[in-house]
Parts: C-alpha cells; structure tokens; sequence
C-alpha cells in the first residue's frame, strides 16, 4: 500500500496481520514526514522568516493541513483500525499501543468538520503574527478578533472530542489525560495556602539585590554562553541547535534532530540563561527518546506535564541551585568580566532566586511561578465556559495579578500579551507547567535514593548521571506509557506536599525566615 | 476536486472549461505547497539544523518526493491536460503557458520510475551532508561514491527526457532552454580568445594590492555589513531574509517569501560582500515577479541563464563598478576603521577587481571566472560522455586548472570539492554562469539608452531605478515567457561582444593596458 492515493477509495482487505501492521507503520512514516516539514516550516516562521512571508505560509499550511486532515480521517483508517482491534492479542505491545493512539487520532479528526481543521491552522499562522505585532504595539484590540476565534474554536473542539465533560476539561485532557478543573482547584488551593504566606513573609525579609542581572549584557556574548550551558547539559550539538525566536520554545523532528530556541534581551541575563536551561530540560527529553519510536504515532514525550516535568526540573531544581551556580560561574564571569566581576557566585545564586510578585511569567521565581499560571488557569476556564468574553481580557487578567500577586499592570504587552499560547491555539496548557513543576521534587526524592545528592553530582561536574537516570526512567519510554501512569511507575502517587516542602524548604533557607 | 486522493482513481470528466481550469489551478497551488515545504526543509538543512539531523530529513525526503511525483505522475493529469490542450484556444495566454509547463513536467517525470525518483531525493539529501565533510577534510575519496550515483542518475535522466539529444546537451536544456555544447564551444572559445590574452598582458602589468582584504574582519560587523547591503539593493527585509551556510545560495517561495545565505570568512571581506550582492540579485527578480505567477507552474525566475545574468549583473556590473564602491565605501570604513581607515575607496575598488588567475570560483574575478566555468564544463561533458571516470575527477580537475589558469591545485578542498553543485545533483548548471554574466553587458547597453548612465545613478543613490528598469523588463514576467525569447525581446539578438567588449574596457582601464 502506498499512502491513500494509492488505493484510490478501493477499500482493502488485510488478509494477514502483518499485511496491516505494514499498512499503519507506512501510515506512521508518512504521518510523520508530514509533521516534520510541517514542524520545520513553524520552526521557520518563528525564527528565521521574514516577517511579511505569513502570507504565502499561510496558503501553503492551508493546503497541507487538509492532506494531513485527509490522511488521518481517511475512511479506510477504519478499516485498519478494525482489523487490528480485531487481532489485538496477535500484536506486540508497542503495536497494540500504537493502534489505541491511532484510534484516538482518527476518532478525534473524524469529530472535526475538515474545512474547520484546514481553516483553523490557517488562523494560527496568522495569529501568531498579530500577536508578535500587538505585543510589540500594546494593541489587544487588533489581536483579540483573532482571539475570539481561538477560543470559539477550542469550545466546538471540546464539545467535538468530549461531549460528555466539561468544556476546559476537554481541553485540558489534550495535554494532560485525565486532568481535571476538580483536580486542578484542590492542587491550586494546596499551592496557595503554602505559597501566598510565603511571599509575605519573603516581602517583611531584607531585600535580595538583583540589580546586577540588569546591566547590559551583550548579545553575541549571551550567545556564547548558551553554547556553553548547552554543552554543560549534555546537548549533543550535533543532534541539537538553538535558534531565536520572540518566545523560547522546543520542537523535535525525531531523536536525533531537536531545535531550542531562545530570546536575547540585553538587559537581562538571567532571562536567556534560564530559557536555555528550561528548554534544554525538553530537548534531553527527545534526545533520550528511545531510537524504535521514531517516525512513529509514540514518538516524543508524552505529554505536556510530564515534558514540563523534565524542563522545569533542570531549570529550577538544577540550574537554580547553588551548586550548578558555582559550576558554571567562572564561565559567566569571564564572559562578563565588568558586569559580574564583583559579584560572588552566592550574590548571584540569590539573585536569580530572588521572590518577588512581578508581571512575567517566563521571568518569575520559582516560588510566585504558580501564581501567575492560576490567573491564566481562571481566564482560560471563564473564556470556555463562556463567562468572560475576550475583550474583557485585560481587566480580568490586571485584576488577577493585583489579586494574586499584588501587582499593577501598566499595559497589556506586559500583561495578557505577553505569551505565545493562545496565539498558538492553545487554551488548557497553562496548568502542565504548575503540574509538571510539583511533579519535580517528588521526582528528585526517588533519584536521590538510588543515585545519591544531587547537588553533590552537580559539584562534581556528573550532571550527566542525572540526565542518564531520567533517560532510563522516563525519556527513553517516549509516548509509550500513559503520563499518570508513567510518573506513578517511576515515584507512586502523586503526592503535592512534595513541592510545598520543596519551596518551603528552599525559601526559607534563602530569606533566613 | 481535492488533491488526488480524493478522486481515488476514478477518472473525471471535465465539462467545462472552467472545471478543467479549477482542477489545474487546484493542482498548482499543491504543488506549490509542497515545493514550500520541501524548500523549508532544505533551507533549514543547509542553515539551521544540526549536522547529524540528515538521517531523520533523509526518510521524510524519501516519503514526500513519492508523494510529490505521484502527484505530477499522476494519470489523472494527462485526462486533465488532454483536455486543456483540445480546448487550448478558450484559455488565456497565461493558461496556455502553464498548460504547457504542466505538460513538460508531466511527461518528463512520468518519464522517472517512481522509485528511482524518491531514491535520488534521498541520495541528494545524504550526499549533501557527505560533501560538507568531504570538503572539510579534503577527503575526496568519501565523496566519490555518491558522485558517481549522481552522475549516474543524470546520465539516465537525460536519456529519460531527450533520447533524441547527447546526453549532456539535455542535461544543458534543463537549465536552459536550447542550450547546446555546439552554441557553448563556439561561446568558450570566443571568450578564451579575449581572456587569455588579457589575463597574460595583465601578468606582466603592475600588481594589484590587496592586501588589507585579508586582514581579520569580525563577523559580527560582517553581519551589519549585510544588512546594509542589502538596505543599499533594496530589498525588502520584511519580504527577504538572510541566513548563514556552507555555500551562499537563494531560495523562493513566493514573491513576498525570499531568502538568502551567505558564509562569512574572518580573514576575507569581499567574500561574503559579494555574496550577498549575487545572491541579493537573485533576490530582487524573485521578489519582482508578478503576483498574478504566485503558487503556480510559471512563478519564479525562468530559467539559470536569466538568473545569473540578474545575480551577476548586480555582483559585478554594479557591485565591482567604483561608483558603488564609492557608495558603500564610508558604512565600510565605518565598521572596519582599523582595517580599512588607511584603505581608500579607489584602492578597495583595485583590490575587489583584481584579476589573477586563482583557485576559487566564487571569488574569482570578473575577467578569470569563465575559465573556473570552463574547468567545470569540460569535465562535466566528460563525466556524462562516459570519457571520465569519477575517481580521475581532481587529477583531471588539477590538469585543466593548470591548462586553463596556470594555477597548481594544493587540495581538493581547493579544487575539486569546493562547489555544492554536484553534491547537490546539478550537473549542467554551471555554463549558466558564463552565460548569465555574458547577459549583463548587452543588458546595461540597452537599460542605458532608456535610463542613461548607471554609474551616474549609482553615485545619486538611484539604483531603485536600476532595479526598476529590470523589474519591468525581466522581473515582472516570472516564468511567462522562456528565457531565449525573453532576452531577445528585451535586448535584440544575444551577441557575446557585448560581453568581450566589456571585458576588455574594463581591465585595459585598470591595469593601464
């Protein structure tokens, strides 16, 4: 069989199981040539492309998107899928696992009208570059028509694939199975009554000075030392590159082709710094991808809470530990020798932990990061549900942050312009990060009985026994485990205290509290 | 109608005009969609991405390039065109045209086995990665294998296409259209018989320094240098961007989506300046083509001839003329004060012309190029011939460098490795050059009856009205008219003095001949 063309709507008898386990692994290469051109080509846009090109990439994602549609949703998928639940016992596990995500895909594409599908990815490219220009101009006004869509698109896909739930916990299920708004509002509530003392007293504590992060930090020089924190991760540059782009993210085309990306502010070194190491913590995940899932529908991790799991622990539990800021101060302070050659690797560890209610997510503290994921959390749930309409945005989300964190927010570029998600057409993300960072030091509870301190790995430059315990626990498994079931696999249940010891623990060392 | 899955073998009869005409039209706008994926990834390969990513790139080539000839190959079309062509005389001249180019494709590719179609893209794609190492580690030997399937596949391909020609002569016809080895030694030799004269006379003229060329240039001020290049041409960066990669090329995929490379050298200055005048060239007739061409079978330049003659034109005839030196000269000054302070701009405009017989053809002279053409062509017409086998490639590359330049070639990183051409799978492209800057001179004679002196408009800063003047000429027409009758309705009937003429002026002035 060769792709649909081939078969031409002539619907095909499997006479053996081989003969269809060939058919859906054909279907699973070409699936993904297409995610991978598809992935390139957004990889592109959002860091080498010129800006007015969104046109032509427009038109070109239309067309592709209703050949994908139509390979996924193609009737004779049916067929196969039938054929193979039917011979479920005579397939290996991967197969069988393979053939439950198939069915969940064509189930899903099947749910969603094609033109829908088609039209939607066009909106996207072209709100992603509204979005780029209303942030730049602190012009909600232009980007919140195209918002309307997303949202009003995000509800019919909700309804479509989950009838049965509540609208946002469709959505949420889509990052992360089995997550729900119940669960959710306990998690949140545990969070805040840990979280919301602490920043109190943090603020009633002597102030940490963090004015030297803000010097100017060249860029080119920025440049050079995310070469280096790459190369202190393990990145294997060969398999891995780093592009810029407006908001830092990770892509993956298979295991051994991953993409970071990151935002230079000159400014502000902190900020790249710690987008690399985050990133880099998604990056190891598809670099440690197991090589048999590759160009197949378990490729990749898992999910989104889990992935987050893995780029908030190197970000936080590694690269803002004191150890890790000894390891690669030297570095930092030859790279800049004027900015920080009177600052101490301990100035600079408290710096850049430094807790304090601000307005920007990606630049928040460990310990107010929560905070600001629950104000996107009440939008996205009142968007959905249908309480809030978009051009109320803006003052529910200024309104959020002076209730949450206490801050005024003096524009929208600084307030609810200032992420990529929604632009993105994704609504129900936002609390993977809150979930996949509370999933971190249960995590490192578990790696340090059988590995031993962490922090003294770190001291003794054997970062990499850290990436390799990962990588046997959860990375090399892919998509192959469901996520609850994986974390569960690897640390038993589920416990939040973990995280609220965790920030209790490290705040009030930090602040002497 | 949608794509050819849709119609799933069952042939359709078209009834209207108009019916056949969306059916076309639906097809172009496929393809073109393909080709802008496709061109992505190629340009992420040869930029971007990580060296050890081919493998992975390698299997989603193979996948699409079978998708894209099923969708050219595909039986369906020649219903579609027989149609189309009975009906001829209902269609505007634009239809014809692409009515034709889609025949030409048609029966050319039907003309490929499926198989050995996909098996080149993939080759192409490993062989491009095999090269870059080749070339880095004058390792000929690596390379030769994948050469000789290249060579291979282009020897059955021009069987495939023009049984009726010798095999080199339909390989030329790719490029461009009716070129012949009879037209191209009787064009060589005449050029020879200026040239080398020429290059003698000026052997025993006063040296040139250029010296101060090859001092140390950062590449971070390389980099704003380029930009103001490409300020300087015009082009719109909000419609063109510029990347960074092994060899310089452009790639389009749409005439408001072009890009350019370019590779910076610390120790040499003109390299990539001239670069990114050549590759700018191009640029601007991509970006000049006419809307009414986009995502169809006549968008883009129309053939190589024409295109060199635009990327020459503005790298040597206005990029090398002092006037524009003159121009550029105070930003170069600028950003290179210590190496070019003491340097003025008549001094550069010596240095940048300097002819000398040398070892590398994308920083040849003006006047010695052709002959690195003629290396090229001669054993290209060899290679297909069956006269030359692969591994005598350098000896035989050495042999006419030292015929033809009187240079001795030290490595094959120097000589025979030094051009993407090959690797990439072109073979008959490279007389293109030759013709493509034999263009220019005849073009600058008729643009300046009608705008009068370039140089003149140079030095006011209007060389908008240069690219103007061949925007209305060439640009605009994108692929409408095939290239022959093009330049002869622009310029009357080719005439190689032109270019003869110029040459001589040109270095007879500047050596004091």
């Amino acid at each position: 069989m060769f792709f649909i063309s081939k078969k031409g709507g002539i619907f095909m008898n499997y006479e053996t199981v081989n003969q269809a386990l060939d058919a859906m692994h054909h279907l699973e290469e070409t699936a993904a040539a297409y995610e991978h051109v598809m992935g390139v080509t957004y990889l592109d846009a959002a860091s080498a492309a010129p800006k007015g090109s969104y046109e032509g990439r427009g038109k070109t994602i239309g067309v592709m998107s209703q050949i994908i549609y139509d390979l996924i949703a193609n009737p004779e998928n049916e067929e196969l899928l039938s054929y193979l639940e039917e011979n479920i016992s005579e397939l290996s596990a991967i197969d069988r696992r393979k053939v439950e995500a198939l069915r969940k895909e064509y189930d899903q594409i099947n749910k969603i009208p094609a033109e829908e599908y088609a039209a939607y990815e066009v909106l996207l490219n072209e709100a992603q570059a509204v979005w780029e220009q209303a942030k730049n101009n602190n012009d909600f006004a232009s980007f919140a028509p195209y918002l309307e869509k997303i949202v009003a698109f995000n509800r019919k896909k909700a309804a479509y694939f989950h009838p049965e739930m509540q609208p946002y916990d469709a959505l949420l299920n889509e990052y992360e199975e089995g997550l729900t708004m119940q669960t959710l509002d306990a998690f949140f509530a545990q969070l805040r009554e840990v979280i919301v003392p602490l920043v109190a007293k943090i603020g009633q504590a002597a102030p940490v000075d963090d004015s030297f992060l803000k010097q100017n930090y060249p860029i080119d020089k920025q440049r050079l030392f995310s070469d280096y924190l790459m190369e202190v991760m393990g990145l294997d540059r060969n398999y891995c590159a780093i592009a810029e782009s407006e908001h830092p993210f990770t892509i993956n085309f298979n295991n051994k082709d991953v993409r970071i990306t990151t935002h230079y502010h000159e400014d502000m070194v902190a900020s790249s710094m710690y987008s690399v190491i985050h990133e880099g913590g998604h990056a190891l995940y598809e670099l440690g991808c197991g090589d048999e899932y590759n160009y197949s529908f378990l490729s990749g991790g898992v999910s989104m809470g889990i992935h987050e799991s893995q780029s908030r622990f190197y970000e936080n539990i590694i690269g803002r530990s004191l150890s890790f800021v000894k390891l690669i101060y030297p570095k930092l302070q030859e790279l800049f020798p004027e900015q920080l050659g009177s600052v101490t690797a301990e100035q600079f560890y408290r710096a850049v932990n430094k807790a304090e209610p601000s307005l920007i997510r990606t630049e928040a503290d460990d310990l107010t990061y929560t905070l600001h994921v629950m104000v996107r959390y009440e939008i996205e749930k009142q968007l959905i549900d249908g309480t809030l309409c978009v051009e109320n945005v803006p003052a529910e989300w200024n309104r959020l942050y002076k209730e949450y964190l206490g801050v005024d927010v003096p524009n929208d570029t600084l307030g609810c312009l200032q992420d990529s998600h929604w632009s993105g057409g994704t609504i129900g993300y936002f609390p993977s990060y809150a979930l996949g960072s509370a999933y971190g030091p249960q995590l490192l509870a578990v790696m340090e009985q059988e590995v031993g301190s962490v922090d003294k790995l770190i001291e003794e430059g054997n970062l990499s026994i850290v990436t390799r315990w990962l990588k046997e626990k959860i990375h090399r498994h892919a998509s192959f485990h469901k996520p609850g079931y994986l974390f569960e696999m690897v640390c038993g249940k589920f416990d939040a205290a973990y995280y609220t010891d965790y920030l209790v623990k490290k705040y009030t060392d930090l602040y002497n509290l």
